[in-house]
């Protein structure tokens, strides 16, 4: 039988542990992407047409933040290790853009597990902190928040 | 000259209060748009296919959280008065989805300033926060987040 990949295995709370990090593949942001991006969710002139933009606050075009934010959930969600029946948030901290991100910037982000807490009353589950921070192809931060995850335990 | 339509007027600091509330209009959330989101940035199997998400920990097709985040960035770009140069995040805070958001389910926000503040250091700006909720057809509260605003004052 063939050995199963780390990745396809399925990992439960006891499966990681406090300080493990994760530095994820990179992913370009297209000029393309912003905009359809924006057309759908964030329709700001800034995010939606060069021209437009010069008559902004920001003067030229940017990525949505949101865009930015969603970009890192793909590459939590296609490098971090499999958890076992999916990877549900219950919620998002301190989610904050130090900086623009713009056409054609490459992203890669950084997940730290910083708290992991069995639940007090569902003895089945448990909640996983991690302190996630994407940086451009300069490596300054681009993005940054902490995700709080609900994962099985192994009972 | 015709009158300028209170929605295309530019608004600064000054323009908002604290315990201003709007109410948006509705949105619904097709199972078409949750899946082609999901495809691009949550690809797990409860958000992408009635079949594979019956074998997971949800065991039905949800809209990915952050799909109903960037809905609820939609309605709060297209509802909210417009600021002058944009309207810029510089942070979001306590970002939860109490409850799933299911295919077909219509979803609508409340916005309400709560904070307004000047900067320290900038005169030509301050900072307004809102706590937003996005609550589904049943009135059940399905996201609710706080986000920091950066605006112009009327200098």
């Amino acid at each position: 039988m063939p050995q199963t990949h780390e990745k396809e295995k399925e990992h439960c709370l006891e499966d990681f542990s406090i300080g493990q990090k994760i530095c994820t593949n990179p992913i370009t942001m297209s000029k393309e992407n912003i905009i359809a991006f924006a057309n759908l969710y964030d329709p700001q002139d800034f995010h939606l047409d060069d021209e437009r933009a010069k008559h902004t606050s920001v003067g030229t075009l940017i990525a949505s933040g949101w865009h930015t934010a969603c970009t890192a959930m793909r590459l939590l969600v296609t490098n971090f290790p499999k958890i076992k029946g999916g990877m549900l948030g219950r919620s998002v901290e301190k989610m904050e853009w130090p900086i623009a991100v713009y056409p054609g910037d490459t992203v890669k982000l950084t997940i730290e597990v910083i708290d992991l807490r069995p639940s007090n009353s569902k003895p089945d589950r448990g909640v996983m902190r991690t302190r996630n921070i994407l940086r451009n192809q300069n490596d300054e931060v681009v993005l940054s928040m902490e995700t709080v995850i609900i994962l099985p335990r192994r009972v």
